[in-house]
């Protein structure tokens, strides 16, 4: 317990609750991690795709950077109405429900619950890859520090959101700086320099070169689509927000895809001008940020603010998934226990999860930012389509002040990103794409078992009107004993204690000591009846059932309480040199009904 | 439930323990697998160490098969006396404790359940050998083949003895039979064609030829001994044999010494009559019995009769170890469950146990014989030294009748075993004895760790005379709530059914909840009276455990039962979806002392 509150701090009263609201300039910080921070491998994946057309094929990246430009301010448009329409949160998982019903609701929820884990994921394998770029002798050691990156991120989490945003914006700023810094320098040279450099092939890759088709640009465009993750963060946190919420998180909104924005069309299209081709063993950004800088203090600047940028998208993760996790579990569409406020107002469990979950993605993806990119974007993407399609459907019910020009905003984010997600189902199918539409409908699947099993409970424990409170009934108290010790006159001392009628029951297996224990009990038995029973088969367990079976049938309703003397020892593992008998009784009586057990404890000191 | 009762028979009743005594005929079939049955093995593993010095080194069996000879000799004429001096069994343990102490007799007795397991792992590792020489295509499931084994062995001890010699009789006399023709037909033609053959080299081993040396030959006189591992087999079980117990096992004892050294020497002396060399792919009773037969029904005989001798073997050890194990618990050395009879009267808890190591060592040394070796004999060899050396000092204190004979036989066993004890240490540490001797060191740690806590508890829980039964004291019912349902009323319904004070416990979290939860109270809360508790941390947990100890301090004396109104699902899985909270409860009150807790389950049914 001090290990946790020297981690987490201590505990918040609910009554501070309030002052929890994030100011625009930490808002931008928490939530825009996430999507800035993409612009670190999105044009180093599209350039990945392109380049197996040949270099010529390379210069496609512009297009492909410009048609992903657009998508940006298509969702930037959406978002912004999304926010003042939907000023509580819950993003496409409150819009879908609001106005298309429950399953793509759910639907939008599952996939949104899977990009979440992928962003983390991602980030921090990407994040691990910059720090790797500028130190190659880390490379062998990539999954430590990512893991170790992760469980950093979940501790600060857990010491709840405004902490986290004081923390992170420092170094968020510092980061954008940095790289809008390269950005500038860089295109400006590019400027003055007047003529691209043509690409040198990379030796790995020559010789072998596909045909540049469409499907391959369109490919492109799909891997490029990672850029704009994170999209939705701001509207699913709108309460975080100071007071005006909506008004404060547009703003924060417009400044953050315009950063996004910037940078991203900054490095295509310096990457295009200096002929950059991707190497595995280091990132396009790195390169860049050599090319412009040369390896000095600025270039560590660019690697270090790429990482810090990355390992903190992931902590945007950290506040949109426990959220959401909290809102379906309000719903009855998850355990009810990840809607518990933690000690430090945030949801603690959910937070957990989500780490452990992004630990696993990343050992088993071996840190590689490329082999988990097929399993990004498709989530997000299917969630703006279902959000832009719920707000369409919304605007045709409600028909309020100018809706005809919000529907053809929310129209067109629709159609878009309807586009975009067929785009990147079809190229990334084979990829990863599918796997994560498999887990989707499982989730979807595991939101409604739970539902109705909670459903069920509710109809099961429901008081009826017409029934009334039951009235007193017997109660059998039955104590089995092997013996006369401390620990069965300290049960029988408990027993005595209430009232009821008291047996105790020692099962005979041994002639000798049952008459050893006859002669005990008569001193130390309070006068309670002790019943011996035979046991031809050994079988103490048996014959103890068998007594409270028989018992039963005699007056089914009777109450059976059972009262197990039982020795806690001082350390756990000395656990498994007692009690084993126990523990089977348990097993054995846990489904008969009107039995209850009581174990009264004999706490050994050594 | 009818599975196992299938796979291991029907219960029997305790009356009949007194008919699973053993004939002296299925208590050799028993008994003597694990002896006889290392001819499988012990020439091979001679060979294997001499053949290092090149082919000429190979003549050099012959004496150290001889020496091993006179190691059988000496310990049947000294286990002869133990019998009739300790006809109630327990072998070296028995022996050490009356007669050195504690210390050895633990050593002895770490020592032997180290060798009972490695004994299983070894017997069946060389049974498959024995299969896949045969049959080489098996060869690459040697490890799934041996697994199996172990299972169907497992199965067949926890049916109960007597049923397992009457299984295992018939093949291991066939085994014995086909053995003995191979070595009565290998021998007498060896003497018909009077000169030996001498051995081709192994081309994989030509040209680098170790000098052969004392060490050398003594390595292969050490690994020779593992022919004689299981002689103290039926000096253990001398308690399963029928009336009159010593006299049938002295007999027994007889017949398997002379089965053994006729076909260990008959096999040595035709490898190297024949010039066998062992091989990686075959073993050197596979390349014996297709010189002599060629390979036709008897080469097939011999190879099904090896197997099936070696994986009775384990068998014998399964007989063993869990007696030993037991003995142990009595003793209070070993968890008082394993002195536990199954209903099948045998010991299951040490059956499981004993297979599950074998298992374990098995995959761990990947089936292979010759790599298990170096982990075998030491142990019985160092419980053969002790419990020699335990006679000798029993013939020393006692001085009965015909002592200083007695003497003399016991004290050249106990001399012959310490020096090859010696020779085994030492020439095969590296290889793994260490590990071994290390194990038995963990294992005397661990007895004396398990009895010095029995003792502890015994001394916590025995009655002191002067001390009287306590007087009744103050209980009060605490029924923790967090609303009105079926559940909780069942709860209360339990609680009213025994007298004590009884309170309903609800925190406020929601005072909205709270209030409606008070108003349903007034009817169905049977004039209970609700506390209501504030929780300004939001910690349900923290509140009711702040009560508790509050009413604790209030009156020290008082019992606190804790009812717990708990629902329990239809389906195992559905757990994760409730009781969290009343988990956590258990956890915080487990050590609270007079605190005790009372599930009442609320059976779901779907």
């Amino acid at each position: 317990m001090p290990l946790k509150r020297w981690l987490v701090g201590d505990p918040l009263k609910t009554t501070q609750a309030a002052h929890e609201r994030l100011s625009k300039t930490l808002a931008l910080a928490i939530f825009s991690s996430n999507n800035i921070s993409s612009v670190a491998y999105a044009t180093e994946e599209i350039l990945l795709v392109l380049v197996l057309a040949g270099t010529a094929a390379v210069a496609w990246s512009i297009p492909v950077s410009v048609a992903i430009l657009f998508l940006v301010l298509v969702l930037t448009i959406s978002y912004r109405q999304i926010i003042y329409e939907y000023p509580e949160g819950g993003g496409a998982y409150a819009v879908a429900k609001a106005n298309l019903g429950e399953l793509p609701a759910l639907c939008a929820a599952g996939a949104l619950m899977i990009s979440y884990i992928v962003t983390v994921a991602v980030s921090i394998a990407a994040g691990i890859a910059a720090l790797t770029s500028a130190v190659p002798s880390l490379f062998v050691h990539r999954e430590a520090l990512g893991l170790m990156a992760i469980f950093f991120i979940v501790i600060i989490s857990l010491r709840g959101v405004r902490e986290s945003g004081q923390l992170f914006s420092i170094p968020t700023y510092f980061a954008i700086g940095v790289l809008g810094l390269l950005v500038v320098v860089g295109v400006a040279r590019s400027l003055y320099d007047s003529r691209p450099v043509p690409p040198s092939m990379n030796p790995a890759t020559n010789g072998e070169v596909e045909a540049l088709t469409l499907f391959l640009i369109l490919r492109s465009f799909a891997v490029g689509c990672s850029a704009v993750t994170g999209m939705e963060v701001i509207s699913n946190g709108v309460k975080a927000f100071r007071h005006p919420e909506p008004k404060n998180a547009a703003t924060t909104m417009i400044w953050m895809s315009t950063i996004l924005a910037a940078l991203f069309m900054g490095i295509s299209w310096m990457a295009y001008h200096y002929g950059i081709i991707p190497k595995a063993e280091e990132t396009v950004v790195s390169q860049l940020a050599r090319t412009t800088f040369g390896t000095g203090a600025l270039y560590y600047a660019v690697q270090i603010g790429t990482m810090i940028l990355l390992v903190l998208a992931a902590n945007s993760a950290f506040a949109g998934f426990p959220h959401l996790a909290s809102i379906l579990a309000r719903d009855g569409f998850m355990p009810h226990q990840m809607a518990t406020f933690g000690d430090r107002l945030v949801f603690s469990n959910g937070i957990i999860i989500l780490g452990l979950f992004a630990c696993m993605l990343l050992v088993l993806f071996e840190g590689d930012t490329h082999a988990l990119i097929p399993l990004y974007a498709i989530g997000v993407f299917v969630s703006f389509t279902i959000s832009q399609s719920g707000m369409v459907r919304s605007w045709l019910k409600r028909k309020g002040a100018h809706w005809r020009k919000k529907l053809f905003v929310n129209g067109v984010g629709a159609i878009t990103t309807g586009i975009a997600t067929l785009i990147i189902a079809a190229t990334k199918f084979a990829d990863g794409a599918w796997v994560v539409l498999l887990l989707v409908t499982m989730l979807v699947l595991m939101f409604r078992g739970i539902r109705s099993h909670y459903k069920a409970v509710k109809e099961q424990v429901t008081l009826s009107r017409d029934s009334r409170p039951p009235r007193p009934r017997r109660n059998l108290i039955i104590i089995p004993i092997s013996g006369v010790n401390r620990s069965v006159v300290r049960a029988v001392d408990y027993a005595r204690s209430r009232g009821g009628e008291i047996r105790a029951l020692l099962v005979d297996v041994n002639s000798q000591e049952t008459a050893l224990t006859e002669i005990q009990w008569a001193q130390w038995g309070c006068g309670v009846p002790l019943i011996v029973l035979p046991s031809p088969y050994r079988s103490i367990l048996g014959s103890i059932t068998d007594f409270i079976e028989e018992q039963r049938q005699k007056d089914p309703d009777c109450w059976i309480t059972v009262v197990l003397p039982e020795i806690l020892p001082a350390r756990w593992w000395q656990n498994i040199l007692h009690n084993q008998r126990a523990l089977m009784l348990k097993g054995a009586l846990l489904f008969k009904d009107r039995v209850v057990l009581t174990d009264v404890p004999f706490h050994l000191t050594r």
